[in-house]
Formats: structure tokens, C-alpha cells, sequence
């Protein structure tokens, strides 16, 4: 039996130590110091023979460091790393990231540093999250150990999405492109090697945070398979459960030996059981940042009937084709709207409106019948899902459309998802909806896949009772 | 037997009228008046009281117009349209572009007038684009019509593609977002309701321009199935032809007769003959944009073997996966790298990279690794097409990376798909690679469809003969 220690620690250190932390620009070292200064919590740069970085006095010894430091980034090779991670252990550190690549990855010889690194954990009780990891970013608290470029960190957070990814490159540049035009996390994890912390733990530890709203993973292998399903079923009765298993194909599954050393395993035993544990199966990065995204902000939909609002038909009638021929085991379909909502759209739209659904406003359309039509469609009982399209080009609409949309949508209990697209605006306009707590897509097809994670989500709900 | 003019004089006119031009912003025909001037040509506004427009002295009736004008743009409402159309084409100009809506998609009224309109063009011998549509874009002639915001304009440009749209909205949107990250238009046409001039007349016209190099629809009916097809086969032995039918579902034909109150015909028999006569059929607005970018500027790929190169393993997973997941009756293949090609990358490159397919460098590779791994690939008989991911990320890896791989895929026999993805300046190095020629997308995803609709290409060539 795998016992998980609290995270706290690491997710929300009280200080923090940088072994490796150094003036010299470039270097990992300095780009994550200053990265963490950011934080405002108590670091302490330890350099061998440095003075200070960044205005902070250096340690030249991990020894001679405080007794009470939380966690310990170390960021230097391989070799050195395994040795100063077994000093921090025994000076009482309970967290320590080791950021190096060079171990199990690179062949033999880093195979036995990384076993070496693995017996810290069991002797001194420290945890290790890597080697060979980003390290963590978690917005709440500033804390970010990223040393690469990811995106607009503002836009990246404020939101309920634990990304958990076993590739740091996978989940950092997925994130730095989603994070463009919005994205709501909690908190992101790069597992590395999984020397000792793994999926498991932070399915765990994110379950129990009450400010998270989805988990999301990116896998290659599974450290702990059943006890991860056992695990998510709990989880996912209360939040979403959303995986990325790589290697699905042959070529893939024998990939992720040569990327991590693992074996992916028989993907059909894969799709087979997360369905049995409630948990929702993206198969690419987009994908992924999507389904998180709409499930940490929008409640499930306990039905499939989506209406379209639109005033450039052509999306209409793509929409309808995405809605009726979504793939991956859930239905959708196409509300057919009440009577009286039919009516009451016909009442203030423009007599070549077609008020069925798809309800084509055409581009005479103005926000205030965007609005309206809005109301209406959130009225109409026959009606679980909105897709509302938010375009700029047509001559009556504006600016204000934002709003418009964006008053109605946030707190619904019935979901609207925004499609937006206006050339070279469209990631601003996102990026507006993201601020007003509106979940957008710049593509009818994304949109339609957003609401089919919101109905596979309340199947899930259904099933686990 | 339907006859199609010569349209030369619409896509390139020597002089140009515009019915309803105003000093008026924000009018349509102010935008119009102004998008035209770049064009440089010989320009001619028509408005019964203003005296002149941007500078240019006005007519106060068509009939005092010069007599040799080539194209006439109508931009003034319905039944005043109507009208205007016939005393452009009494007046002889051959080429009559009318913008607005309100006809037969806005019902009984707006049918009377398109009925009319569709007389004029025997009457007189005119051809009219329209009406209700935004008319074009002829990136090399400057000639844009387009009233609403399409992107960089500058970017949509320089290429082959001939874009030809049953709904405006889907053109002008998808190609604003495509010509964000670069897109090679050789002209974009918007077909509105089609009265007169249709797809079958720019499949015609753009299959013998020799700078088209792929015809790219959206349509959600076709007024000439059979002809279409068959002109289309004789089409595409020559240059691809890429067709987004849209109205697939039962829904999506019931809003297709909403939108432009046309009948969608039966999806299956779309497939079928699609498959038959050489057309490759897309399912979206995004596919229809990436297909057409790639088909235009790369050549066919006659085997299906792909390697991909990359950095970050979790991208080579990914990618195995989708290359041996997709779908589209179109099978792909993880190429199997010669022994001589594996010994040469691992002469290069670093201990731990793994010199299979894919080959994945880790983030420790540098520029000229990634270069001379692309030299390998391309020198080895076992490998059909490339995707090569271009990051920033890893530390070793700079900006000349661009070139690095630009020397050596442009003009290549063997197609090079870029793989780009760095978080906020993702679309900026897309628009750099295509700027070099280079066709590149920031989605694993997206990468490895662009690659099927090579080979899907190379069995259409073969089939056709």
C-alpha cells in the first residue's frame, strides 16, 4: 500500500531553498530564482562560491541553511544532484524538486543515479517530485519553477484545473498556447521521472483541495494503475477526472519506452476502464486543455440537446453536422426549441431570421437580439446546452456583445459556450470572455467537443451515483 | 450544357464602378470605395447627390459612366440592387458583383428580386457574383471587396490557393484566423446566392489559371452535381481539389435550407462520389484552411511512411498515436528509419536521444542536431514525409532554428511539415516559417492530418491516371 504524505509543503511552501541558484544569467539556476522572487516568500539562494543572487545572500552549504525550509529546488546536473538531494533530505527538508534531465532517460548509468535518488525518500522520508521536471507552477501563490516561457501567466491561473503532466514540454507549451487566450488553473505539476511522487499522489492531494474543480492529466505510464482507478472513481464523483494516456497506438506505446523508459500498456484495457471509473478520455494536448478548461467552469448538462445561436448560418449548419455526428461514445443532439420560444425569438428577430434551430439571427443582427435570443433559448426547457456564437464582423453588432453574452452566461445553470472567431482579434476576444468567467472556442468543432464533455460528465455523475 | 464566360475581367479588371459609393463611414460602400483604392486601378463611384468620394469625383447616374468598364460592385439594397444591376449590364459591363442580402435567403419578397436578377445575365449577357455576398479578395491584384475584417492581409496572401465560399462568414472568418499564421491565397471568392455565377464556373476558371495550385469549397449545395464532379476529376489530375460539404447531418441539411434555401442531397452519395472523382473531402472550416495551405505548397507524398523529429518525447507519443489512429480511409505509417540513418543521428546527437522513429532528441538537442537529423531523415528511402517540431523551450535551441530547417525544406521533394508550438509567440514563428515557405501548424494534431491529405493526393494521381 502507497501512502501519500501531505503536499502541502510543496504546493505551498513557507520558504524555499535553490540549490544551484546563481547570478549568471540564462542558467536554470538563475531564471528559476527569479522566478520564484516573485512569490515574496523567504528564499535562500545556496551556491558554492557566489556571494549573493538577486540581492539574496548566498549559502554556501546546504548545512548551513535555516532548520525550517519547506522545499528545495535543486538545479544542478544529474550527478551533483543526487548527492545534494540526499544533503537537503538529512538537513530535514521535506520537499525537494530535482529539476536535471540524465537519469533513467539517458541510458544506464542515469538509471542508477535515478535508483539512488529513489532510496532518499524511504531513508529520510523527504519527497522528491523528479528528476527531470519543470517543477511546478501554481498561480495562487506565485510560485513558478518553470524556466521556460508558458504563456501569459495571468491569463494561465484564476481557475480550478490541476494539470498534472508526466511531459513537461507537453504540458508547458499546451498551456502557453491555451493560457493565450485564457485559461483557469490551479495549479501545474511536471511529474518528470516519478523517482518517488507521481499521478497518484496528486490525484490525491488535488482531489481534497476544495478550489480545485478538474483534474487533468497528461500520462505516458501508470506507477499505480488500479489504485489510480480506485482513486479516481472516488474523485470524480465529486470533480471531473479528465486523462491524456499516450502511447495508445503501437508506435506510440513503443515511443514512450524510448521517452520514460515505461510500458504504456494494452490501450483497449485503458479505454475499458476509465469508462468503469468515471474518468473523461481526451487523445491530444488540445483536447485536453479544452475538456479542463469547460469542466473546471461549467456545470455537467444531465441532457444532450444543444441549441446553436449564430448570425453567419454557415456555422449553423456545420454545428448541426458536428453535433449529429460527435464520436466517442456520447450523443448529442440538436434541441428541437419549443413553440414559444420559436415565437418569441420571431417577435424581435428580422423577418429572414430562422428562428428553428440552429437560430439564424443572419448578419443584419444586433446584440440586442443576441441577448434576447439568449433569454429565450435559456427559457425553453427543451434546451440543455448553448453554443452562442460571438461574431463582430456583422455591421450592428459590437463591442458590446462581450457583455451581453457574458451577463447571461456566467453563473447559468444551463451551459453557453461562446464561439468566437474575427481574424486577428479573435485570441483578444477570448481572452475578454476568459476575464468575464466565459468559457470560448475559436472553432465551431471545439465548441460542439466542449459540450459533449459537459454531457459525458453528467453520464459519469449518473453512474457513480 | 451551361457556359461559362470568361471571368478574367472580374478577378482581374482593368477599371472598376462602384454603385452606392458614400463618404459616408462605416457604410458598406464606403469600405468598399476604400479597400479598392489600393488596388490602384482606374475607379468610378456612383451616388446620385454626393460629389465625390475619397477624392474621387462621383457619377450621378450609371448611365454617364465611361464605356468601358469591367466590373460593376453594387452596394446599395435589395430592390434598389436590382435595378442598378440592370443598368449596369444595359450599360454593358460585363462583370456585376451585388452585395446585399435580403433575397432569396429572406424569403418570398427577396426571392421576387433575385428572380429578376437571375434574368439579367440572359437578357444582357452580364455575369453577376452574387447576390448577398461579400464578393472577393485577389491578394495579387490588391482587389478586396470584403467589408468586414479578414486578417493580415498581406499574410493571407502569396500563394495558390483559390478559396470559394458558399457563406461569407465561414470564408472570412476561417481565413482571418488562417492568415494570422500565414496562408497562401491566390484569390478568395464569395459565392452569396449563387443566381448566376457558381462553384462550377471557379472550378472552371481557377483550374486553368496555372498560378492556382488547389481549389479549396465551401458549399452546402451544389447547383451542377454531376458537372462539378466531372469537371472536378478532369481538375484534379492536375491540381487537388478540397471540398467542405457542409450540411452532412440530417440537422445540418434542415439549417442548410434555412441559410441559403438550397437542399443539401444525401451525405453518403457525397462521400462516394467525392472518393470517385479525385475530390478530398474535409468535415471543417480549420481542415478546409490547413488541407488547402498544404496541398497548395507541397508536393503529393507517394508512400505513407512518416518520421517525425522532435525535442520533447511526449510530441513523438502523440504523434505515433495519430499517425497510427487516424481516420479517413487514408492509412499512415511510422516510418522504420534504415540502420545506416539511426547510426548517423546517433554519431550527433546526444547519449540519451533515441535515434528511432520518432526521433526524439531530448531537450539537451541543439540547432545543428535538429538540422542534420532533418539532413538524415531526408536522405533516407524509408521515410515518405517529415514532421519536424520547431521549439524554443529547450536552452540550446535558438531562433535560428527557423532557417535551420527552412534551408532545408523548402524545395524538398520529400514534404517537410513544421511542428511549432512556444506559448504567446507560437503564431509569430508560423508567420516567420511561412514567410520562408514553409508550411507549419502548432498542433502535433493538425501536423499529421496535414501529412494524410499528401498521401490521400498521391492515390488520387494514381487513380486518376
Amino acid at each position: 500500500m502507497k501512502i501519500t504524505s501531505d503536499l502541502q509543503k510543496l504546493i505551498s511552501p513557507g520558504s524555499i531553498a535553490v540549490i544551484g541558484a546563481t547570478s549568471k544569467k540564462d542558467r536554470v539556476g538563475h531564471i528559476i530564482f527569479e522566478n520564484l522572487m516573485r512569490s515574496e516568500l523567504p528564499l535562500f539562494p545556496v551556491h558554492p562560491r557566489e556571494k549573493e543572487v538577486s540581492g539574496y545572500a548566498t549559502y554556501h552549504e546546504i548545512e548551513s541553511l535555516p532548520d525550517n525550509i519547506d522545499l528545495a529546488i535543486i538545479a544542478i546536473g544529474a550527478q551533483r544532484a543526487v548527492e545534494a538531494a540526499e544533503r537537503c533530505a538529512r538537513h530535514g527538508i521535506p520537499q525537494i524538486i530535482v529539476v536535471a534531465g540524465g537519469f533513467s532517460e539517458a541510458g544506464t548509468k542515469g538509471k542508477l543515479f535515478e535508483d539512488r535518488l529513489r532510496t532518499i525518500p524511504k531513508m529520510f522520508g523527504s519527497r522528491i517530485l523528479g528528476p527531470n521536471t519543470l517543477g511546478l507552477f501554481i498561480p495562487h501563490n506565485n510560485l513558478d519553477t518553470i524556466f521556460v516561457e508558458h504563456g501569459d501567466r495571468a491569463l494561465s491561473g484564476g481557475g480550478g484545473v490541476a494539470f498534472i503532466s508526466q511531459s513537461g514540454s507537453v504540458g508547458v507549451e499546451a498551456l502557453g498556447l491555451a493560457s493565450n487566450t485564457g485559461y483557469g488553473m490551479r495549479a501545474f505539476i511536471g511529474l518528470g521521472n516519478k523517482c518517488d511522487l507521481d499521478e497518484l499522489d496528486f490525484l490525491q492531494y488535488f482531489g481534497m483541495d476544495h478550489k480545485t474543480t478538474c483534474l487533468a492529466f497528461y500520462l505516458e505510464s501508470f506507477d499505480h494503475g488500479r489504485m489510480f482507478l480506485e482513486q479516481a472513481r472516488k474523485i470524480a464523483a465529486k470533480k471531473p477526472v479528465v486523462v491524456l494516456k499516450a502511447g495508445r497506438s503501437k508506435a506510440g506505446a513503443s515511443a514512450v519506452s524510448s521517452h520514460t523508459g515505461r510500458l504504456a500498456g494494452s490501450d483497449q484495457v485503458v479505454t475499458g476502464a476509465f469508462r468503469q471509473f468515471g474518468i473523461q478520455r481526451v487523445y491530444d494536448d488540445e483536447e485536453l486543455c479544452d475538456a479542463s478548461k469547460t469542466l473546471a467552469a461549467l456545470p455537467p448538462s444531465f441532457g444532450n440537446r444543444i441549441a446553436i445561436l449564430t448570425p453567419a448560418g454557415g456555422y449553423g449548419v456545420m454545428g448541426a453536422d458536428h453535433i449529429e455526428t460527435q464520436k466517442g461514445g456520447v450523443k448529442l443532439a440538436m434541441a428541437t426549441l419549443s413553440p414559444i420560444t420559436q415565437e418569441r425569438i420571431r417577435l424581435f428577430s428580422l423577418p429572414f431570421a430562422s428562428c428553428r434551430n440552429p437560430v439564424d439571427l443572419t448578419a443584419s443582427a444586433d446584440n440586442k437580439m443576441i441577448g434576447d435570443t439568449l433569454d429565450a433559448l435559456l427559457d425553453d426547457d427543451n434546451v440543455d446546452i448553448i453554443i452562442c456564437t460571438a461574431f463582430f464582423a456583422p455591421p450592428s453588432i459590437t463591442d458590446g456583445i462581450v457583455d451581453e453574452i457574458s451577463s447571461r452566461a456566467v453563473g447559468s445553470k444551463k451551459p453557453v459556450i461562446v464561439f468566437t472567431q474575427y481574424g486577428p482579434f479573435t485570441d483578444g476576444y477570448l481572452r475578454r470572455f476568459h476575464e468575464n468567467g466565459v468559457i470560448g472556442f475559436p472553432s465551431i468543432g471545439r465548441s460542439v467537443r466542449a459540450a459533449k464533455f459537459l454531457v459525458e460528465r453528467a453520464i459519469i455523475l449518473k453512474a457513480l451515483g
